[in-house]
């Protein structure tokens, strides 16, 4: 690593991937001036408040490594080892992430996060952090960006700019204006389902009123509700449902509706939830969206990474996930091409587009194995199999775990091998009564040969 | 049909689709305020005085019918029974599109197409036609459009506002900008070939340099050229390249280079082409996209339709012909539904949306099989064996032939039915060295099982 101070990184958004991004680059000695649209949220509460965490897990953890942060922030997390589901009837069962004890995800708060990433951008005399600052466009081949700011317009000058600026990316924006010389693919695709965030508040001195140690899902078909752990006792709960129909959104729009719904489907989690239908009512319906776009960079001046260029549907806990690994991918790039940018830019999103696709698509798959799957018998006898492979083998990865747990592994590999892999043991599944049928070193074997 | 007046439909850009639209509505009773972003197209030349001509085929003509145009347009076409194929060494062959004399496709110019349509919507006193009227936005719930004309701002108020205004759609536009309300998805895809327009003058006294009654194709693998006849005599060709490469856009950019490119290529075309480097040089190279999105319909108060709610890449021939045929699936619908516009958009959409995805993937497709599939020794015979089968069989019709003669066959059963075909013939062709090895009676017998 340099000490050098070289070229100046402008970098459009302040987020997770971006302050992580800022905090890499200044570590290899480059200038960063990173400019965020809102205000610093170490000086008051986002969100209203409310309490939004995430599942940080190995390639989230493998790229916070890279800048020395991972065991400050692992003391900030609840490790989850598996899914607690809970049945209608309100009885549980733990269903173990895999055989493994090292595999396990990682609960974290979202404002904790970028918050202790900010506190580590600020260590740099070459990073300045630039708040309440809108981007309003890009000079896509001079290396400039545009801000509206309290004060009034400005001008960030660097040699090249990097948007990290999310989903609804102004930095993209600019690269979409330019859609006839860029030829730039752009898509955006909603699921029929939207998301609202609750809370289960914390129990007596702050314990956890249900299992802490567990990501808890109430599976129900065509809607579920899941809830993550915090550290001050309380759980962050989010209704996955459609907009229309008895589950939907727009149905449950009375208290008694609401609390009538929930005493069917949810009875067991009604005691822990005093303030229900205060939450429901001021807590928006947020939209569950995928955007993918081609290319990620122009003219070897202007990139975007992160959600800006791979907003992903959370069924498989990756999209912060994918946003750090941008980083560490890039960071790998920079080691090989380093000075010359357009090569960086043109490598890294040649190799990176590939795997955030995959993911995407993971991320859809599994929001539609979690509604119509979960009932399925020939889908159930696999999931008790891979379980047993897990169990037995400690070489055996099922899709979920070589996404989750093997971060070496690019998302497209991890699809391939994974989907492989499905079909297999769904094939095995069917040729039996009952699992207890199948000889499991036989499909062990017959697997590692695939 | 109906002579009362009844709501005012607000129809935006009066390109082809938007003035038979405009055209139908009225003579079904509507008012009409149909407005269009250019100058009236009657008073001057666009296109730098370009011939531009497409391919009218069976679902254009049904949709023309409706409205009691399609003869007068017939008589502006140049029928074309099949593709002349130029190979690289100057000699040629004609490839019918069918065995069926009835099935030929027309070449029209769009110009006079576009002419001949807006002087049959002059017809109607409750059509009134307002051109140099730019949209700048449509109040989705209100059936109001907003326009910049060349007296200032212009405010259009009706029952219902329908876009019609081409793959750029400000109307689509107006949709996005509400994507969390309406879930909007959209995307936009290039092909990495564009399109430039080049011309075959009028040989002696208005006749034609080569075979008249064709679509002339000058197939190379990864590029080719096509040319249609106009009435004049003349030819409008057009390059479809790859922007890189020895064939790219941007290689072929001096005069010695361009002519030693078609020496080598396209060699029997130079004689015909004495203008080829200054035509090259004058016209911009177009980009080929495909947009998708969905809803195309918001509140039952604004629908778009034509290339603005799907545009397609142009080699099915089928970009034209699909949005005449969304007019004539919308009268259908109004048939059904009069005075309840929230079913017909809902109805339209529905039914419609499906078809032309179709017809956008099998353009798609249809590239790829140009470029990659014509020196392929299977996908030769499979040709061979379609061509036996539609000679021989009245009632075969190749994938082509359903897509572009069965106008009656909504766009995905077309593909539907034209895939299997094209899988079986495959499958037929792999098992014996030469198309005559097969039994031509056995596998139309099979075929028909399918």
């Amino acid at each position: 690593m340099t000490s050098t101070k070289k070229d100046t990184v402008i970098i459009v958004g302040a987020g997770l991937c971006g302050t992580l991004l800022a905090i890499r680059l200044a570590q290899r000695g480059y200038g960063v001036e990173l400019y965020e649209r809102r205000s610093d949220m170490r000086k008051g509460m986002i969100d209203g408040g409310r309490s939004i965490n995430l599942a940080l897990s190995a390639r989230g953890l493998m790229a916070l490594d890279l800048v020395g942060i991972k065991e400050e922030i692992l003391k900030e997390c609840i490790p989850m080892h598996g899914r607690m589901i809970h049945n209608m009837d309100g009885s549980t069962r733990l269903s173990p992430y895999s055989g493994r004890e090292e595999d396990y995800i990682n609960s974290v708060s979202r404002s904790g996060l970028n918050i202790a990433l900010l506190h580590k951008a600020d260590e740099f005399d070459h990073l300045n952090i630039y708040f309440d600052a809108k981007c309003t466009q890009v000079d896509l081949k001079e290396g400039t960006a545009h801000f509206e700011t309290p004060q009034g317009p400005k001008v960030a000058k660097g040699e090249v700019v990097i948007g990290t600026d999310g989903a609804g990316s102004a930095v993209r924006g600019s690269l979409m204006r330019k859609t006839p010389q860029l030829l730039f693919n752009y898509s955006q695709n909603f699921l029929r389902s939207g998301y609202k965030e609750l809370a289960i508040p914390p129990g007596e001195n702050g314990s956890h009123r249900i299992e802490k140690n567990a990501l808890h899902i109430w599976p129900r078909g065509k809607f579920m509700m899941i809830a993550l752990p915090n550290l001050d006792g309380s759980f962050t709960v989010t209704l996955f449902h459609p907009y229309e129909g008895e589950a939907g959104f727009n149905t449950l729009n009375s208290k008694e509706g609401l609390l009538s719904f929930f005493n069917k489907y949810y009875a067991d989690s009604l005691e822990h939830m005093p303030e229900l239908w205060e939450d429901y009512q001021d807590n928006p319906v947020g939209s569950l969206g995928t955007i993918k776009c081609y290319p990620w960079q122009a003219y070897g001046k202007t990139l975007i990474m992160g959600d800006a260029s791979h907003a992903i549907v959370p069924f498989y806990g990756q999209g912060m996930n994918a946003s750090f690994e941008d980083v560490r991918v890039f960071d790998k790039i920079l080691d090989q091409n380093e000075g010359n940018w357009n090569q960086i830019f043109y490598d890294f999103q040649e190799v990176r587009y590939q795997n955030t696709n995959a993911i995407a698509d993971l991320a859809i798959d599994n929001f539609y194995e979690m509604q119509d799957k979960v009932d399925d018998p020939p889908f159930i006898k696999k999931r008790m199999l891979e379980m047993q492979l897990e169990d037995q083998y400690n070489d055996y990865y099922s899709k979920y775990s070589l996404v989750t747990f093997r971060p070496e592994l690019p998302y497209a590999e991890a699809m391939k091998k994974g989907r492989m892999q499905d079909a297999f043991l769904l094939e095995k599944c069917e040729e039996v009564e009952s699992v207890e049928d199948l000889n499991l070193e036989e499909v062990y074997k017959e697997l590692k040969k695939l």
